[in-house]
């Protein structure tokens, strides 16, 4: 089977058969990077642009070493740096890029859809790194990848995502991925941070963390973003860590082996206790290797050509 | 031929010979930038530096690439994060970056004679990617094969060039090398805009666009620098796009075959008109496309060896 | 021999013969750099992190060249545009980056230890590049390079380092390593800049730079930190200029063929006169030359399997 796409704009838009495809290449690529020589000479002579809007340690460096362990040739820009500061629209820089000739480009951006223009746009692949609080499929992807890895099966499990669901683009990513591969996916936070329709999603909802973690057999805690404490969606961290913080007392309400997920960065002490963090149900750093993985599944079965 | 120049500084120091070689260098990697495996073995081995005291994504990206393509080694200093910023000096810089060995050194710089000033320095090769406003050799360099590709030559065409010729690089390199070249340069701006002593250069001088314009061939529309505002060169941005902007009525006035450039990056509706900048007369991405193919020939002429 | 650690932390920890073997290590790459291909695959295949938390020219861009020469590939992660802006710790930056299964990280931080910590934590290969006050071994490395092979020897040999002996890394790696491959080092510096406990490192110690340099064959002069100077460490640059500045006067109380060094960037006219930072006594410029052959030789030794 191969990928028919263009584009890797958001996991709504993929079947269970194209998820199912992603995870097996990306689970063949595993192997490389713990070989003494983490290279192979697929992507030779492709370029590869990581358009970063938003700052990000971990998801730009995850690609670009995707990129270069498939020996394709990576370029960073990032807007702070670009000429996005004299004002040019997205429209124009990703025109140019395009009249440059990569082979694909890798988006982050805050505004949700930007991604999907410049698909639309552009010959190009376009993989979506971030859109907003809209969509991040490859973080979703490696977690799938990750539940698949460490439970032999997505189908069929009791997934919890607890936090600010109603602004994470990896609650609403792993969601429809999720549903769509046949998990039972609960989601909880405080009233304010559920969107009012996520029901229709498919998804159980509670406000509390210990009836949402009940018995599930994996517990995914979103980054509460600091960042986002001004606009009081929130009384106070302390208010939200007595409630929502995952620690070693509720984490006994779950299954006796429930995995424990993060997408980082961690605030340790605030949604996640740090024993928990680095605690033996703790799969975060399997989900750090495993998006590498995700990322040179993707970059090959969009741009590697004929298999 | 062979190029025997050390460093690309200007247009004003090239010959019509070696501005050919260059233009013929370019439309020979044209080809490159297309194929499956877009990438050369040409420069393995050398390593070009990006030295970018000016945030830009477009010059610098399209270096990158350009040196990638044939597989040379990129290594990108920006000064914002750079020792520069610990008040070394430019001269400083240089020599360092000298005692570690590039083969090659693109610089931009807000300071006029920057690259000169480098290239009397070090022993590398240096191009010029922008020195304050006085020369883009690169860019005329990539204007003039876009004219050629399109018109089949540049000799006795009439070329128009609207905007703030007085503080634009690129109008200066372009007038250097499109007369040189043998075609007929008309410049036009409002009066503040105007070098006093353009004439010299061997262009015609008009205030309004219509005139400028009218039976060219070409009009190559620059960009108004909206942070220069301020400075009061210019009453107000309406003014400037009553009288300057490039429309669908007023380019009636020019030849019916007549193509549009602008360097980039736009501003909409301000200089030139979206329909104008998107439409059928406009050759604004063939630039950034033959920008690959010239930087290519640069740094193959200037460090590629024995041909 | 082979170097049996796993990381390049400090000179403290090296042994006489460690830095013997870097050092020649080091100079058998001096000659890659010379070479029409300055490339050899010795780390294909093989990633390096560079992780700066504070902004660096060329300590960054040599370690950069240093890895592309050996054909690893390199990321560069700097803390302004990386997820540390978010708040992540930097153990849990480590730790993702471990995830990813890069071969070496190289780390520069604001924190003395950091790199220390960074050691225990993760299972690759860390070098520092700087951590506070502390230590800049790879800086000390080149150093003593510079030395061998200019005078033929380390040994012997009597060398000055004046300057703000206190707050300086690269004055505490030298001292370790001088002292350790049997110089005789003297410190100078205002007494506000000297440590109190610097005589305990085997060194001699002045308050006049004059009284320092007498019949020395290296002076290494250290560079005042201009950020500094709001903390009133020294009352003003003037005054420190006066007394502290290497001059044409007061070098002719050093040997005949005394030796200039600087770590670099430059305050011409404040620790050092411009003629003799460019003087015949100066071999500040081999200094960085060296540095890119003993960040080969560093990586190398580390990453690069048996020989």
């Amino acid at each position: 089977m191969k990928l028919t796409k263009k584009d890797i704009l958001g996991i709504k838009d993929l079947s269970v058969d194209e998820i199912n495809l992603i995870l097996d290449t990306a689970e063949s690529f595993i192997e490389v990077s713990t070989r003494e020589i983490k290279k192979v000479p697929t992507l030779r002579g492709k370029a590869v642009v990581n358009l970063f809007f938003e700052a990000s340690t971990r998801t730009r460096t995850s690609f670009e070493i995707a990129g270069k362990r498939l020996s394709a040739d990576t370029i960073n820009i990032s807007a702070t740096t670009s000429s996005v500061v004299k004002g040019e629209t997205l429209i124009d820089t990703a025109r140019n890029l395009e009249a440059m000739n990569p082979d694909a480009i890798v988006i982050r951006h805050s505004a949700a859809g930007a991604p999907h223009m410049l698909a639309r746009m552009v010959k190009q692949s376009i993989i979506n790194a971030g859109d907003g609080a809209h969509e991040h499929p490859t973080q979703a992807l490696l977690d799938m990848m990750t539940i698949r890895e460490k439970k032999g099966k997505v189908s069929g499990l009791k997934v919890a995502i607890v936090g600010d669901i109603a602004h994470s683009r990896v609650a609403r990513s792993n969601i429809y991925g999720l549903t769509k591969m046949g998990a039972h996916v609960i989601v909880a936070g405080p009233a304010m941070m559920i969107p009012r329709d996520v029901g229709r999603m498919g998804v159980t909802v509670h406000n509390s963390l210990e009836e949402a973690i009940k018995d599930v057999d994996i517990i995914m805690m979103l980054r509460i973003q600091l960042e986002r404490q001004q606009q009081k969606i929130f009384p106070s961290l302390r208010e939200y860590s007595n409630f929502f913080c995952l620690n070693r007392q509720n984490i006994k309400l779950a299954k006796e082996d429930v995995l424990v997920m993060h997408p980082g960065p961690i605030n340790r002490g605030i949604e996640i206790a740090p024993d928990i963090a680095d605690g033996p149900y703790s799969i975060i750093l399997d989900q750090v290797t495993n998006g590498v993985a995700v990322r040179m599944a993707l970059l090959y079965l969009l741009i590697g050509g004929q298999r």
